[in-house]
């Protein structure tokens, strides 16, 4: 049995009004005419939509992006509109069908899914509905859920490299595929584990945390300090309560105590500015003319300025060259400085340049001082690997559970749950699928799990815990509450860092077992026996 | 001098209703504050958006998605919601700003753009605008172009490797990077030269022709001929004029003439309904069950049928196993079958199995018999290299041309103009950047072109053809007109069959040449020397 939830009656709609019933396939509409033209759409079905491989190289991945197919779900309907566009494409189509297409909704369609981490096989969601309309979500909820799933899996493996202690941010709007893909990788880039974007519209759609300073151009805008307005100078002395000139203070440090003739002037007045407009915020991007020769030391003079002002400076911002030796020379600079400005030491150092999952764990080897990481092109983008091969198989068909035979991708047929058998020490050992009407698995039984090709390959697991992997999202009329992004993200870390660890790490990681019932293994068998066509040599 | 064009007033919106001001970083919105703070939002201010290497290991990119951005800037405003959320995030900031924010637009923004075949350094767009919108603008207008130059030049490289009879099809809504990430595959990809596309949402939005037939769900639906209703079986033989029951004599090819005793009954049956449904487009999937012993053999069964009803039948899709392999069979079945359907080895082979840029030139050497490719993940996720790293530096500040200094990242500073030269041959040869103000180069004049870096490298021009490429796109009213999908699809496939073929080919390309006018190197060596910091070594 699924878990239970309560459903909720919402008036949902999913976040890019783009994601309408024809943002599909036009074969989905050609065999939705076909099934109506044969009285085949009010058929019951099942499909599932699983993947066949991890990704990354990896064995688990987190499955995301179910929140948006909800939405869609409860929003369905195709609009005159689209109707119109369907006639241009199915122009030879009896006229009765484009005013059944006005009908066409999800109120008969039932939705189970997991959440989170998941793996090959077994299904992310399995979707009970009519043939017309079971069919016809294909395209749609396989664009909704496989690269979400693949940005939460891919930002999970950042924060693992990386470590609980971190900060990590996405910052990939600017390179992401699309203005979608931007938005929906800051949501599920938390959902995999990172503190916030730098995506303002994202940080309001979903109410996650947005960070941001300057960037270079603010710096090149700068001239000198005559670009500073005389009106602008003056800043609140905490310390004193009095407004004092902060632009000369600045420059009495320099000048006086620091001997920073030799960095570049218009930078230090690109600091003083961004410092008298964000006195509480102060962090300085020091990459633009040279880091350690003048960025550095300018930041240092101004946070030292704030500090004697009252304030607590943040830190700074690296965004090019080697970003472990100039975090281990800016932290040295920080700490020599300190005889200025007791907190320096504790600036914080962020970093943003081309940062991959690869390049977290050799920073990690060398000892790096950075605090937080700014993540966009290799995060939002999935460099290592840009797509999820997640695939929506029908597996029943009225009484039939049809198969696909295919090397290596032979589908498993069959209306299946889907259960997580825990051992004794509390880990998941076993995802178990079962056909619907078998009794589920209990905790304190033992029961038989077989790999679902290879006969040989078989176990008995008496489980300590029983997890229902499955949970009802949407009835046809009402949808499950979604949790926060910030309350998914909690889950999905809680349940990666209690994963083996042998199933997590990065090299060579132990695949996480999926089996299937005794019941659910004869019926594949017999179907993979049944459906095979057996050719004549002669 | 850009090339005049005739701007129009409309009022268009961005495709993606997600596009909008604060779809940007929060440092721009810090920066924003900023500048306003200081009374330096209205400096005029100038800002490049450009690539610093080609994507793909190439040696040429087209760039796309200014459409887009017109749309953008036409309709840019800041709304009482955004700017509710800005207070959030911009806690201490004065009041009077928030007022100014709703007041922000691009009334006083100039867009000059290239359109289509494009080179490194040389800006794609050039935004002359005031300091405060010029600044806001930099993370939408880059997620709005690069991954469009991504994607086309992707489908361009694609389209070099297929030939120009191959039709090509964008197949790739499931895997993209998000709804949009699919939307606008789907155009750019026929602005890179794809015929068409999948997506019914697209084909609709762009005006671009849509293709599909059916999936293996609509095979695996059939369990036989029963699942064809008694109603349904009737199709007008076109030769006699007369309605006639298309199963019964599907079922008589079989079995009298045929003898597919060994073929799948399944199969047959849902290809049959397909071929009611849609007799004059009848394409089958034939690698359901195995593709050379049941798919291909049932295809040209119900084809054949169709055939002697008075119809031509499309042919047959491949969507998993050995492309070359396969498609040469089916052929080589197709003419042993004419003896029953005249027209049969013209049917049309179409494959959709992970096809990308590599696979298609293993096919050519390999003596395929594809006619049509469908193409999804490799050319929507642009797996070779699945980011464009396009950038936005200001190059002008008021009366300075500020200069980032970096290693391999210097830019050029200064408000630009850029010429395309070709030779006596008609051939490009040469791009050219010169400062505004400075005569532009002539056709028949003899002009000196240097690497912007490398002194030594420089060359004397005198061009037979001199092209402007930066169109004046958007003048803070009014916007260029720009042309249909299919318009820029002939013009791009123009520019890069026109290209000198050594710059275009796959191994080891030669680089085109980009320069710079003398005055321009001057300045920009200038400013090298001006604003690097020199280190005191003691």
């Amino acid at each position: 049995m699924p878990t239970q939830v309560n459903l909720v009656s919402k008036s949902l709609r999913p976040t890019n009004p783009l994601v309408k019933a024809t943002l599909t396939d036009l074969y989905q509409l050609t065999m939705l005419y076909g099934d109506w033209l044969m009285d085949r759409h009010n058929i019951p079905v099942t499909f599932d939509l699983f993947i066949r491989h991890n990704p990354f190289g990896g064995e688990y991945t987190l499955f995301a992006g179910y929140d948006e197919v909800v939405k869609f779900l409860q929003s369905y309907r195709v609009t005159e509109e689209e109707v119109a566009h369907a006639r241009t494409l199915l122009s030879n189509a009896e006229p009765e069908f484009f005013d059944w297409l006005l009908t066409l909704d999800c109120s008969e369609v039932m939705l189970y899914a997991q959440a989170g981490l998941a793996f090959p096989k077994v299904p992310f969601m399995r979707v009970d509905a009519p043939n017309g309309i079971g069919k016809m979500l294909e395209t749609t909820l396989l664009n909704l859920t496989n690269y979400p799933s693949l940005v939460t899996t891919n930002a999970m493996r950042m924060r693992l490299a990386a470590g609980k202690n971190k900060t990590l941010l996405e910052f990939g709007l600017r390179r992401a595929q699309g203005p979608d893909g931007g938005v929906s990788a800051s949501k599920y880039s938390v959902w995999g584990g990172f503190d916030g974007t730098s995506n303002v519209l994202a940080s309001s759609l979903f109410n996650i945390p947005c960070y941001g300073t300057h960037a270079h151009s603010w710096v090149l805008s700068f001239g000198g300090f005559e670009d500073i307005p005389l009106n602008r100078r003056m800043l609140l002395n905490r310390n004193t309560g009095r407004q004092k000139d902060f632009v000369e203070y600045v420059l009495w440090l320099r000048n006086a105590i620091l001997k920073l003739g030799h960095t570049h002037t218009g930078e230090l007045a690109a600091f003083t500015a961004y410092a008298l407009a964000f006195p509480e915020k102060f962090l300085a991007l020091v990459d633009t003319y040279n880091t350690l020769g003048s960025g550095v030391p300018n930041y240092l003079c101004v946070a030292g300025a704030l500090y004697d002002f009252g304030y607590t400076p943040l830190g700074i911002r690296l965004d090019s060259g080697d970003l472990a030796y100039d975090s281990k020379q800016a932290r040295a600079m920080f700490k020599e400085y300190e005889r200025n400005y007791p907190l320096a030491e504790q600036s914080k150092i962020s970093a943003s340049n081309d940062i991959n999952e690869a390049v977290l764990y050799s920073l990690n080897e060398q000892g790096h001082e950075i605090d937080t990481f700014g993540i966009g092109t290799n995060l939002v983008t999935c460099e290592k690997q840009p797509a999820l091969g997640g695939v929506y198989k029908l597996v029943a068909c009225g009484d039939r559970t049809p198969i696909k035979l295919a090397k290596d991708k032979t589908t498993i047929p069959g209306k299946k749950e889907a259960y997580r058998l825990y051992n004794s020490q509390g880990q998941a050992v076993n995802d178990l699928m079962i056909l619907v009407g078998e009794k589920p698995p209990k905790a304190g039984q033992r029961v038989l799990c077989r790999h679902p090709f290879d006969e040989t390959k078989r176990m008995y697991v008496t489980p300590s815990r029983v997890q229902p992997l499955h949970r009802l999202l949407w009835d046809g009329q009402n949808a499950a509450p979604i949790p926060s992004a910030m309350e998914i993200r909690e889950k999905n870390m809680e349940d990666v860092y209690n994963l083996r660890e042998d199933h997590r790490r990065v090299v060579n990681p132990t695949p996480y077992k999926v089996s299937v019932s005794e019941q659910l293994y004869h019926l594949l068998h017999e179907m993979m026996d049944r459906e095979s066509t057996i050719p004549e040599i002669m």
